[in-house]
């Protein structure tokens, strides 16, 4: 997002067929609540046509790249690692240490996987987060995420160059061309 | 969640094959982040005894039902009903005024739909509401939106009768049972 460092976030273990809408719904929500690009790691790349696809439509900038070593991408980031799990520490009682490191200026890399996370991911992520310790959605524990992390500022970004642009209706539906 | 007025989420449009896993999320986020019942509409009621397992597994209260009339579990609701849209008005610009209502005593239903929601069901919740104007996900925005209307309060939500606990862990993984 304009104005903070860089947020990107990591889509692991992409089951085909299985994690097809998941992994789609992933970098769509990166892209809408404020971070600035999707890795999408081996099969799940297949999904990165249909992102781009929005990010052309309704505008950036957001960057959907893809990676057959997610382990190097995680490795070789150069700022905190966030990785949200239900086993890790709750969000209420980590989220003030890690948005003042992200607020001083360190780029952050969130990572989500779909089935079983392996071991070495806890490991090498700086902050193992939970959205509740309860089994639930990385979907929903990625928004949640990132709208602490920016405290609701993502809700007023702007995009450039869309081609469409909703208008918000109490009531409808308008959308426009700008 | 004890202590507030009842929160349904009323899960419309599933699509076989297709939503499997985001209607099983949409449940499971539902009962995660504090609300207290999830009704499935139609074809969705196939992903009833997913979401009762985790109940079962980690604890309630939390009802899962199924219906064929989503159009009179919604005319029928004794409360406020929000439809989260993307071409709704900005939950910033709104959420003041539906956490009123709520903790005035209202319950509250949510309405969250997979493909293209028909347009009476605009025009029958008394608020559209928009988690940003831009196309990603019905998990997350329902995520985030609960999370708004509980003020973060969910998340420290408790649980009855769970077979098994998370300890949360800076690293790895700790599951108890009680």
């Amino acid at each position: 997002m304009q104005g903070t460092p860089e947020v990107a976030v990591l889509r692991l273990g992409h089951r085909p067929g299985r994690d097809e809408r998941m992994t789609t719904h992933v970098g769509l929500a990166a892209r809408a609540l404020g971070a600035d690009r999707v890795i999408l790691a081996r099969e799940g790349a297949s999904r990165a046509g249909t992102i781009e696809d929005i990010v052309d439509r309704f505008g950036g900038p957001f960057a959907v790249e893809t990676t057959d070593s997610p382990r190097a991408a995680l490795k070789d980031w150069d700022g905190a690692v966030v990785h949200l799990t239900m086993y890790g520490l709750p969000i209420q009682d980590v989220e003030g240490e890690i948005r003042t490191t992200f607020e001083a200026g360190t780029p952050l890399l969130a990572v989500v996987g779909a089935g079983k996370v392996p071991f070495d991911i806890y490991e090498a992520a700086d902050h193992n987060v939970a959205v509740t310790n309860q089994p639930h959605s990385e979907v929903a524990s990625l928004a949640v995420f990132l709208d602490h992390l920016f405290e609701g500022e993502e809700l007023d970004r702007e995009w450039e160059d869309p081609k469409h642009v909703v208008v918000p209706q109490s009531e409808g539906k308008q959308v426009k061309e700008p």
